[in-house]
């Protein structure tokens, strides 16, 4: 027999169960309310075409997956693993225009895959999840909140508080900043790109930085203020229609960032701001954009992050969909929880059953069955002939709330011996009024 | 722009709303059955190490995966998607041995990939998901009878009733063949194959194959007759030791049985057989071996199956752990109960509020916050200045339950118009009186 090899590929793990369960209940917690906005799930396949995934958006590495059976020949066309979940949506929508309704509501949930170096102590895997939330075919400002108040009601479900912020800004606007601030359309990308810098330097060297960008010293002192602003909606709308004025090109932002806000209003909002220096590093963003900070834990950075991207869709060389929407940082949320000693509400309590001898194997059961159905969760020890202390130990080390001993005398006269991990409290009962305190 | 390929690759797939949906509510009603018994989720990654995955117990093609970076180098370990769930467990376990108690009951969910020819008009995908539950670490029957009644459960709540029947069998009393009906040791790979078309050919055939394979026609008579043994487990014990007698080959295996009929009838577990055809193709199987069918569905086969296997996770070169465990069809049991008219119980009424004029879209977002308060699953229509007869085709094409129309009058007046959409019944009301019937 060939001895196997032992371990992960690097960037690829494991999860234990402490991991496993705090996801699983954060996927069903998220899904549940993504469901209660109308959000319909759907699944795409882990592997996709080369060419669907290599488009110009895209400059993560792709990991190619070639079947043994077409390994020789070669002739069968480049497959990929995915590396996000918008660009199969994309695909998705065009393969499937006639089975679908728009405005298309889906969300999704599954492994993406990126062939970089992984940076295990930053959180930064190979293989990672993914649970997105999108609007696909409405370049209307209701679809841009339905996404942004949906984000603050799973956010609500996942902490049971208000203990974080989700910060939005447009690119419509951002790309009003050269007429704004006098600088050249074709520094814009370069000027971004300082801006979304401001929170880790001085104001000085951002001032200095948007100069080297082409700002005059005047303009880049202006911009480095507008950069700032950030706030109450209401607030910070004030203080953009009094920067831009009555300017055509801004129009049509300051009319999305006024429903916005209008609506954040009607319904007591009060977790989402307004905030200019929100631009999100992705190119593919052409309206409102979306970052979500715990209040508890924001050396983390985003766990909720998407925006506006009205462009991809298009590239599958059809019609152009506008579309919407936000991803959930699954690995890096669970990180960020678990810093904050995060435990689930409502977990059920855990009983199980311990054997004295081989004899009450059926007698086990049986009880076991009784404890599931008062809503506990129960199991047996399967181990075999083991001692009851070895039992005992078992139990502990999985964190168990009760346990039962059963013997021939409790299987004789249809009792159990309960005893409360705990309080240590120890009780015997008759099986059919069997009852946890 | 470059154009993108459409489609998806051969033998993987899309997932429409609709078997996603019946997908997300099955896997999510069993892992709330695999946790109430105890055992503990986990996740492995979707690659491993091909020399992890390329045993002696494994003929599947497997997909080669070959990150961008080291294409050209070729120096890294050869990686591959994995085939199953339970080669990875069993490595899973050896690697986190410090990290786990033992016995080890984990549940598992996720995609397993197949790089054989697709067959979509069977039912047979590169990539399906399967969804286990073992326990890894005991050889005491215990964990055996722990699985089988798990999975009675497990299908009880699925189809919310006692249609099902699974079949269960031990490869202990199937290792006894040779000498029970006197042909050679040599030979039991092919007789057990020949046994296990039973319910497919004629008595006559499967004698005239046993005779074929070695057996005098006396015992190929007997053996067929044994083959045909089936029913209540008490039952089928009495008969078995009847055939047994005192065989000393035969001890443990109606050890286990008896052990099994005992628990099964304390348990008034009605809906599990004994079968002595039950086989299991796979050569791993040590010991009970599993499989369930559907009452009104028989013609999808075992939807549900399994069996211990107790020599996998020797095969990593470290001490033997013996081990048993289920699976289920995800696929194949979706596409079952489809063909049953399968409905997902207690699905949420569904409500979607109707845009008359966009100046009331903050409006509308109010009267979405308040109807989900009520636990009703409800969406803005976001697609833009649609006339409110492409909104209701919309509703009605997601088969929403209830619209609720809005414009500038309600608004007003603080006040909503709710139409059943099943019973065409229409009613104004006060948004903060809001009700639904």
């Amino acid at each position: 027999m060939k001895r196997r090899s032992l371990g992960t590929p690097s960037g690829f793990r494991d999860l234990l169960s402490e991991d496993a369960n705090i996801k699983s209940w954060l996927v069903k917690t998220i899904s549940d309310v993504y469901k209660k906005w109308g959000f319909l799930p759907i699944e795409t396949p882990l592997v996709e075409f080369t060419e669907t995934l290599a488009g110009e958006v895209t400059d993560f590495n792709l990991y190619s997956v070639i079947p043994s059976k077409e390994r020789q020949t070669g002739s069968a066309k480049s497959l990929s693993l995915r590396f996000d979940q918008t660009v199969p949506l994309a695909r998705f929508v065009v393969d499937n225009m006639d089975k679908i309704a728009l405005p298309f509501k889906r969300y999704v949930y599954g492994p993406v895959f990126r062939g970089e170096t992984a940076q295990i102590e930053r959180g930064r895997y190979r293989q990672f999840d993914q649970l997105d939330v999108d609007i696909v075919g409405s370049s209307n400002i209701a679809s841009d909140i339905e996404i942004l108040l949906c984000m603050r009601d799973t956010m609500r479900s996942v902490l049971g508080d208000d203990s974080f912020i989700i910060r939005t800004n447009t690119r419509k606007l951002l790309n009003c900043l050269p007429v704004l601030f006098n600088f050249s359309e074709a520094n814009l990308r370069a000027v971004l790109i300082e801006l979304d810098k401001r929170d880790k330097v001085t104001a000085e060297s951002l001032i200095s930085s948007l100069t080297g960008a082409g700002l005059k010293s005047t303009d880049a002192e202006k911009l480095a203020e507008f950069g700032s602003i950030s706030g109450k909606p209401i607030d910070v709308l004030e203080k953009i229609k009094n920067i831009c004025g009555n300017l055509p090109e801004a129009a049509e932002a300051i009319s999305d960032l006024e429903i916005t806000a209008n609506t954040l209003v009607s319904c007591n909002a009060t977790e989402i701001m307004f905030d200019m220096s929100i631009i999100r590093g992705l190119g593919y963003y052409t309206g409102m954009v979306f970052e979500t900070n715990l209040v508890n834990a924001p050396q983390f950075g985003s766990v909720y992050s998407g925006g506006r991207y009205d462009g991809l869709v298009a590239s599958f060389g059809v019609q152009p969909l506008p579309a919407v929407g936000s991803s959930v940082g699954v690995d890096r949320l669970i990180a960020a929880l678990q810093s904050m000693n995060f435990k689930i509400p409502g977990e059920a309590k855990k009983a199980i059953v311990l054997i004295q001898d081989s004899v009450v194997i059926d007698y086990a059961f049986q009880v076991a069955d009784k404890v599931r159905s008062l809503g506990i969760t129960c199991e047996v020890y399967t181990g075999g002939k083991k001692k009851l202390g070895d039992q005992f130990a078992y139990a502990d080390k999985l964190n168990y709330d009760f346990t039962i001993v059963v013997g021939p005398n409790e299987m004789q006269n249809g009792t159990v011996n309960i005893k409360n991990q705990k309080t240590k409290v120890q009780e015997t009962m008759v099986l059919s009024e069997i009852n946890f305190i």
